[in-house]
């Protein structure tokens, strides 16, 4: 496959967009992201969306999207894997226009989640868990993570409170971005008086959902090279990796398996390791998923995620920034999106395009979106050409 | 890219598998294509599925069948294009394989539509049109496809009963076929006393649902060839259109737009013409549907397609033969599956595996599946090495 680089990227700002449907939501990431790039037009949309059906009453998203854009009739598809679905829309794209298939494409990820009420969104979110074996013992996806969270710090010896940088860096980061959903700082003790949502995980500990759209144009490295005056994108690593959907059924509950595999894959491809990574967008989606894919990635030890956020190497001045402009956590998590909010963020950062929330002299960032409790991982090495 | 073989196929009948779950009929597809393939282990797996999230509560189809069949933690997602997402999933494989993203990759399309009340299933099939300016109206997808007939009769002449030779095919053709849900022929005078369902659709018009799967292995065609003691299959066309999702919007909803050039870009990837073409697995959802096809796809002038029929060139005597398993109206429909099923059909026909169904000399066949009335249809010409 050839070398393939991100021209465009768009999104909108994470929030309740009560106001927008999807389609427009979409339409307004995509309409951005080909400004960007200063093209006019792309021959495929792959879009990453997990709940459209049940939330909004509305599959089909590709031919869908491509109309309302102006493209009718490319080729277009929705790819899905959960909460991994953005992530893959760019993985789709990118083995398109590698191959040949296509010399343009549109990777959009979107999710509408506010329109309906918590019960049918909560319900929705369920079915990234195991239907036979999770969610219909009532188990929702926080309470599964709590699980896990409470298994971790009986095992390591954490008190909940060591998993407050998480939160603290996240909300930061976010209060720098104009796109994340919150965008106020806050402190220790907020965090610590947060209300307990599913012990030991308090409102702190969890992302929240959210209406929002993210895209990117992608096309052949070589075609670009030398043409764009910013600095250029590529993508160096992909890679996805699957684990069992039922968090009981994995030999360690407390090791992302496919996190450490498709990261090691990612690589592997982009001739590098941990230690050559700038910044690092993970899926916070809860403080213990933070921990568990920085020791999966090779950013800490097992049972150590805690001690690198406690000493302060996920910040912007440490050794691996994470959630560099607020993660799921602040930015927030509209699912089947979020995966393209971190791979457009990563462009903002190795552009020099993320404002004050920029990483200095940032070459490579590592993207990981994760579907359920690690079910689904698919990770990204960007890198400027 | 480089060229791609189907080495294995598999498929369950399609029924109604109360005892069955949907990760079990997908997984005993995958068994049955793997043993037919001979082979252990893939590197990829593609699920084309439309509504498990909404009737079976479960997304995140790609990890969880991947796991099922023991491939835990390879490469996996699900692709969705409403009733053409099956034929994506063969698509998707195709360009990894193709492009050496993996050495071999399984497709599997599979849909479980009778667990749920006919309400739920209806309303989950409704979402494969505009939610904004179809569905919302109340009209069903069988209602959308009675408008476009009811248009097709007054614009060129047609009455009703001359879309009888559509479902007497397809239900002879299924009557040959041990996987068909409706295994028995039926008279000219079945048809036309067959209760209204959507005036002037009657039941002999429209395609049961049903729960089943479908499931190929791809491989590099330079890797088997000469290999195999079979006749090789391989895929020598393949494209993706899209239209409009809502019919009103359509320059002319009488003619199937993507269908047309998604079967234009696989005849010229195939060095093809119609007239070449020894069968055709047609998504004869509803007999309107067979008539715009056939039309749009080449074999029948505009407004035709009913002539065709009656004149009996679409049976296995014909000049092109169509449904030759039974088609979408004998077969069944089960959404996410029926793309797959085509796919296997037209394999069983290259390789002379057809049994009673038989069409004698085989050695080219188009497979056509469409999502929506006509929104994403994806075109696969396949053929003898």
């Amino acid at each position: 496959m050839q070398g393939v680089a991100i021209l465009g990227i768009g999104q909108v700002p994470v929030g309740e967009h009560w106001d927008k449907r999807l389609v427009e939501l979409a339409g307004d990431a995509i309409f951005a992201a080909l400004e960007d790039a200063q093209i006019k037009r792309v021959e495929a949309l792959y879009v990453g969306n997990m709940m459209a059906g049940q939330l909004d009453k509305q599959s089909h998203l590709g031919a869908l999207i491509s109309d309302w854009v102006g493209f009718r009739g490319i080729e277009a598809m929705t790819v899905e894997a959960a909460c991994g679905s953005g992530a893959l829309a760019l993985r789709t794209a990118m083995v398109a226009v590698g191959s040949g298939l296509v010399s343009s494409a549109l990777a959009v990820g979107v999710e509408k989640m506010t329109d309906t009420s918590p019960r049918e969104t909560t319900a929705a979110l369920a079915t990234a868990a195991s239907a036979d074996w999770e969610s219909i013992h009532g188990v929702t996806f926080v309470g599964l993570n709590a699980l896990i969270m409470r298994r971790y710090m009986y095992e390591y010896g954490w008190k909940h409170e060591d998993f407050a940088p998480f939160s603290i860096n996240s909300h930061a980061n976010g209060a720098l971005n104009p796109n994340a959903r919150f965008q106020s700082p806050i402190t220790k003790e907020i965090y610590l008086k947060a209300p307990m949502i599913a012990d030991p995980i308090n409102l702190m500990d969890a992302s929240p959902i959210g209406d929002g759209a993210a895209a990117a144009v992608v096309v052949p490295l070589d075609l670009v090279k030398g043409m764009n005056h910013r600095p250029l994108v590529k993508i160096a690593g992909s890679a996805v990796a699957t684990d069992s959907l039922a968090v009981h059924d994995r030999h360690d509950p407390l090791w992302l398996t496919a996190a450490e595999k498709s990261a090691r894959v990612a690589y592997n491809q982009a001739g590098i390791g941990p230690d050559e990574v700038d910044f690092f967008e993970i899926h916070d989606a809860f403080s213990i998923m933070a921990a568990l894919s920085l020791e999966a990635c090779g950013f800490a030890e097992r049972g150590q995620g805690p001690r690198l956020a406690l000493e302060g190497e996920i910040t912007r001045e440490g050794s691996i920034p994470i959630a560099t402009l607020g993660g799921l956590k602040a930015r927030g998590h509209p699912v089947g999106a979020t995966g393209m909010y971190q791979v457009v963020e990563a462009v903002q950062q190795l552009r020099g395009e993320a404002g004050p929330a920029q990483i200095e002299g940032a070459k490579i960032g590592l993207t990981q979106n994760i579907g359920g409790s690690g079910a689904t991982v698919i990770s990204h090495v960007l890198m400027t050409e």
